[in-house]
């Protein structure tokens, strides 16, 4: 492997040119962002050599970390641009739609459909890190459907970033995200718009926020550009985890305006399982 | 100041003990948990170095971290065992109530009514941390009802400790806590419900929770014995808080159902704003 080109310099694609970086270090790494600030900013910070509208024909990997709403067009422009040993891949939040979109293309045999299970709050390139993929999961879609070769370097690469492999049908990453991922992001957005609704003009108020809070709603700092698509793309599941949430939180609340102190420790010793879960995760 | 007595031996009970010693390493402290397992483990752990299920008379400050249905009864005991010169003053979530049903006790003069804005989602002796209170807020509510020379004790410990006093109202306290703790740790015990409610016998699907999820449902794994006199003690303010946020949350869910890509990122760089708001009060 010798050249790699990322299209969307941001936290995802940012940290996955630093890591290879470290562990390739004759690696050539090029990309491209459409805000230009950001692209300068990815220069200066040597997360890439060269900027580039257009990958060399001989790159040997691109890789798409941008909004979910833009992958389909940007695959299909980057598979017409770059020559036929070149691996596209796609670092996207949902799998579903972009995989049925180029089921019947004539180049799938080109792309891999991947999705890192990391990130951070922060977005752009500054919010790079070396080690953001370190010992976490890469999810695999339809991997049947790339070329051996191709995905081969992906793998290899995927190894040495230490990053362990699971594979999953479209369709269940999308359903299963939708729980574990896209609705504690949206919970995190609606309580901190709650919280700072009923407190404006007494910004004070939140020096009361313990290190609880703070946590609850972290992901309330997360970029709107990557989380709106994200949301309308996985609607249909994201709106399912949504109404089994509100559902629970109606049933939670009626417990507490009827007292009911043992229905409420059944439920939260219930939500304490998730000690177990993530411990055994750990 | 020579000798405290802490009742509840947990979280914050017993990060007070370490703490305290830290700083005075004369001091005496004695304590009691009416789970006798605790209490053997915090001798054990020389949390305490006697447990005593009276304090002896001559103690200065007798500390409340209990749940908070509790504090009122074990309040008024206390009031009773301890001579006119120790302060006794209570960690609970919740100051309302227990203030209002304190403000014609023969004794309030010898009460403080305090909140500590420290935790974690641990509990138990083991939770114990030295360092849990160091540079965080202590509430303080009508600290005009306590005798000056009992709580000055209390202002040089607290001072000691490093923690930063705040005097609230107890109303105001209790409000403002529904929206920045209770509220939070609502939402992260029924997300965790919910998710383990949906991924039921799919324990490995948890795998592809990334570190989002797991700061968001944190607070999930906290003592629902703690937890549940809290909500049904604020009920008031916890019920404006639920009601509130599921306003919120209907609205976004509505944007997501409509496609309302504009209104979505609207609200996210609203709630995106909490970053200033945490981020200046670090």
């Amino acid at each position: 492997m010798k050249k790699i080109h990322i299209i969307g310099l941001g936290l995802l694609g940012g940290s996955f040119a630093l890591a290879a970086k470290k562990i390739y270090p004759e690696l050539e790494i090029t990309g491209f962002d459409s805000d230009s600030g950001n692209l300068d900013l990815a220069l200066d910070m040597q997360l890439i050599s060269r900027g580039l509208a257009v990958p060399d024909k001989d790159t040997d990997i691109v890789i798409l970390a941008t909004p979910v709403d833009t992958l389909f067009a940007l695959l299909e422009k980057t598979l017409d641009q770059v020559g036929e040993n070149t691996l596209v891949m796609d670092f996207g939040s949902t799998k579903d739609q972009l995989c049925r979109q180029m089921s019947q293309h004539p180049k799938r045999q080109q792309f891999l459909a991947v999705h890192p299970i990391a990130g951070t709050e922060n977005s752009g390139p500054r919010a790079a890190q070396a080690d953001l993929f370190d010992g976490n999961v890469m999810i695999i879609c339809e991997m049947e459907k790339t070329d051996v070769h191709l995905k081969g370097m992906a793998y290899e690469i995927f190894d040495a970033l230490n990053l362990r492999l699971r594979f999953m049908d479209p369709k269940d990453h999308d359903l299963h995200l939708a729980f574990v991922s896209h609705l504690s992001h949206a919970t995190s957005f609606v309580l901190g718009k709650t919280v700072i609704d009923k407190t404006a003009d007494e910004r004070n108020i939140l020096d009361m926020a313990g290190s609880g809070f703070t946590s609850t709603v972290r992901l309330a700092k997360s970029s709107p550009e990557m989380w709106g698509p994200i949301f309308l793309e996985n609607k249909s599941n994201v709106l399912e985890a949504f109404d089994s949430y509100i559902e629970h939180l109606t049933a939670f609340r009626k417990k507490i305006a009827e007292d009911d102190i043992d229905g409420l420790k059944a439920d939260m010793r219930e939500a304490n399982r998730i000690r177990d879960i993530l411990d055994f995760k750990e």
